[in-house]
């Protein structure tokens, strides 16, 4: 399997959707220096290469292995994680006062980005912890801070996300461990999580659960969870009440375990308060939005990873003839509309949480627009570019043909791999229900409205312009609308708003000064033939709830 | 796993998509009487959810294994497999002179898709083996069809399609494989063929290899290439000299083994010659045409299983509220459109591929316009459905959530079997070159003109009024377009044809007296919300080569 880090189109993106130079004026981010970025984004590249790349076979056919002992990662990938904390690659986006290196959130995501495309399962591991990190440096006292987010931040510990309960998924507010207070000013945490990504694992010394849970009396839903802080082992060095009961068997992400994590079994799993009480869905969300784009992320890696394999195949397989002479597949039409739709769609992707990703960085800064921005494209990069992944992933198969069906190529495991994330931090049908629940009535509307403002000020080609006049008439339509009505519509428009971003973003960045050869006509392919499909959507924007709800539940 | 054959929804579209009942009326097919079909289509049914469906599971868990004594099959197959041959399920469309009971071939297609839909990957064994029954019956001599028929016909012995080699896939006149006359008749077989499916197995007491080759002297390309007909056992009751050397390690379809066959490793493996010298292609596509039809019955398989799967768990799943009571999610927007995504999208593909078999029975009572329809069908029946297969399986994962990437549910089963379908029995690439390559010049584009015809006559809705101009704009543009920019569009255009057939098709349904809620709604979200979709196409369809070939194989 080839693989290389896509370092020149990742600068190229910070550079001219980002303008991480704008990011990097501001004190806060002065050590984003361009040779500093350059440094890190080809360091990231070498040590990918080198390290984790290696591992991406094993960790599928090998896998994470649960065992009376805890789980066990396959042959190789705790010294590889040893060596991702010794190269210092946890602490790029962490603050310095963290023993972090103080550069901006995209630029940490570029790293992730390339580990990820590597080896996407192991990469799910510092995703989580970054989640760990953010909710503790928003939420966690100063001693929390002091004590955890320095080993957070280099990876000696990693971080997980506990949400998810037998019953509550979508639905958060259902869930039901308890957390009662100790006296000591501490809690007892009691129930069963599911679905927790590196709930267990050999990699680290210690395992920072945040998890969710219900103190005595909380009121009900999501307005009685609060969030807590649940070490696997005890700072005096004792092992903490959690055990792991199972890993999950599932259809790809192998070298990822997902656990199930019993707390509190025999009734001495002790928590620590993030935050205030109740104060755990806000908490959550920290962690959350910023894990969505880092999802978001993972199509971006699945696109990559599994261009760069088609690509090498195409280019070697000689198959039938062109002009006279036996060819390489690379050579014919329909295998290179795949190819340039896979990397057209593949920088679209990039784009779009690249973009994203620098609004956490301008809301950093204090930009309250930035904010508003970060909050409308959030759903869109968490479901469009894992949409994107699975898509592309899908004709890197169809490129290799009956060998992608075969699973020594690998084609078949960036599909697998990729099928959870449009599954998971909050399915697409959930992001596309924040779209239009939430985001579209940011400000009255204000947030959406300058988001049209800002694609109609630069955008020229015809398709684009009307797919973004397409776009304004059903999300202001919308934001009038009962909510069936908008939830029958909201996963078409969240599509078609998703590719009017991409198209926005791939033609800024055609228009600039020395975008190569590749970038042109990438955008030029998306403009034309992209971009038209998501028009091919508007009927479905703009049709009311009423054909959903023709039959009862039993007719289906 | 839920399981329920689609029998009601078969009837109604044997009835009115098909019009079986004018086939019925043709003397050759008098046994088609609208009670022999009931009990065929009730006790397959019944047959299958008994004795099929419960391996479902089994099939893909243990699978098929190779062993130096041949392929060994999960236990149960066997048993399952002689319960078919006793229940004469082989025979449906076979002639009677070979002991078969002479019914439609649109019959047999409804009880392959109930035992796919059962078992897919245990139903392919059957499916290949109407492949080479109808090769023997149309191209054999009449000693070969009166040794090989009766036997095929029961499923006592079963059948294999040989094509493919290393260096020949989609490129099947790059094939090597020879065939050198003995001297009485016989020919001696070499070579090796790879992606056989139940090359080898123990269901049987023998397998008919059906095997492209050379003979010595034949011209290059597949102009030289020849078929043969090779028995793992000769009928003296010795072994051939074919051997299984490996079975491929597959994403999916795991009860299907797919072999690599060495023939005549010790020079001793016998085959006879199936029709003349060098007619070797055409008694392929006799085979293969018909087979693409069947493959794109395994699209309907698939989508029918994941949408039983999916409605279940949708059903049964309690998650969030709705009007303020707690509701399963069947009762939330967006997991209905998913789902009623999943039935329309079912509901369309059984129609297009029912619609196509039911023109092979009409051509073989000598319609000549429904030998044509047959033709420009088949690509869209092959590649349509099985795309659909996907897409619709894909959203059954999604529908089940985090549970649909966990194996235990099956989801993931489903989308794992349904992505070789757009791969084998000619890549769906292959099909929308065949499409725009000869389809659309048949008898100078009249085959074309008469479906369009066809369709306008009864079109109304408006979004399926446009989509029929569109594609024959399109269609007349790409006759007179070179071979580039007609492979450029032709994707897209198959994607567009196949949408505005399933359209036509659908509409068609709905307006019949009798016709229930389900297919009401079905066709009105087709007509409404998927057919505007493939109107986003037309860009695409309308583009020429350029973009394409704008970068070098290397610029990739």
């Amino acid at each position: 399997m080839p693989f290389a880090a896509a370092t020149a189109d990742q600068r190229f993106v910070l550079d001219h959707v980002v303008r991480l130079d704008e990011i990097a004026a501001a004190d806060r981010f002065a050590a984003a220096s361009p040779d500093v970025i350059e440094a890190v984004l080809d360091g990231v590249a070498q040590f990918a290469a080198g390290e984790w790349a290696p591992l991406l076979r094993a960790g599928d056919t090998i896998g994470a292995k649960w065992t009376p002992d805890g789980v066990k990662m396959p042959a190789g990938f705790p010294e590889a994680y040893r060596a991702y904390v010794e190269g210092g690659w946890g602490t790029i986006g962490v603050d310095e006062q963290w023993g972090g290196q103080g550069l901006p959130f995209v630029v940490q995501a570029a790293v992730l980005e390339t580990l990820g495309t590597a080896n996407m399962a192991f990469a799910l591991c510092p995703t989580l912890t970054v989640g760990a990190i953010e909710a503790l440096a928003h939420h966690g006292s100063p001693e929390q801070q002091a004590t955890y987010l320095p080993r957070l931040a280099t990876g000696e510990w990693t971080g997980t996300m506990n949400l998810t309960e037998p019953q509550a998924g979508s639905d958060v507010g259902a869930l039901r461990t308890t957390a009662t207070p100790r006296g000591d000013g501490t809690f007892a945490i009691k129930g069963t999580k599911i679905f927790i990504s590196f709930g267990d694992h050999d990699l680290a010394d210690n395992i920072v659960h945040l998890v969710l849970a219900r103190t005595p009396d909380a009121p009900a839903g999501t307005r009685g969870i609060s969030l807590f802080l649940v070490p696997k082992v005890r700072l005096d060095g004792t092992p903490n009440d959690v055990r792991v009961v199972s890993i999950e068997h599932k259809m790809g992400l192998h070298a990822s375990p997902t656990c199930v994590l019993s707390f509190g079994d025999h009734d001495d799993c002790r928590g620590e308060l993030i935050g205030p009480e109740f104060g755990g869905i806000r908490a959550m969300f920290t962690m959350m939005n910023n894990a969505r784009l880092n999802v978001g992320l993972q199509g971006v890696q699945s696109a990559e990873a599994a261009t760069q394999a088609a690509v090498a195949y195409a280019r070697d397989r000689v198959q039938g003839a062109r002009d006279g002479r036996a060819a390489a597949i690379v050579e014919h039409a329909d295998v290179r509309r795949m190819l340039l739709r896979m990397k057209a769609q593949t920088m679209a992707a990039r784009a779009l949480v690249y973009y994203a990703c620098g609004q956490v960085d301008r809301a950093t800064l204090g930009d309250a627009r930035a904010k508003e921005r970060l909050e409308i494209m959030t759903p869109l990069a968490k479901a469009h570019a894992t949409d994107i992944g699975n898509e592309v992933a899908s004709l890197g198969i169809q490129v290799h043909g009956g060998m992608g069906y075969v699973e020594e190529t690998g084609a078949a495991q960036f599909f697998r791999d990729a099928r959870i994330t449009p599954i998971y931090e909050g399915t697409n049908g959930i992001q596309a229900a924040d779209l239009v629940g939430r985001k579209l009535g940011l400000s009255n509307g204000g947030a959406f409205a300058d988001l049209i403002a800002d694609m109609r000020t630069e955008a020229q080609a015809p398709a684009l312009v009307r797919l973004i006049d397409a776009c304004e008439a059903v999300g202001r339509r919308l934001q009038g609308a009962n909510a069936d009505d908008r939830h029958a519509a909201s996963y078409p428009f969240l599509t078609m708003l998703s590719v009017a971003s991409c198209g926005w973003l791939m033609e800024r960045q055609a228009r600039v000064d020395g975008a190569d050869r590749v970038k042109k006509v990438a955008a030029a392919f998306y403009l034309e033939q992209v971009v038209p499909e998501a028009l091919g959507l508007e009927a479905a924007a703009n049709a009311d709830a009423s054909v959903l709800y023709a039959l009862p539940a039993e007719a289906f």
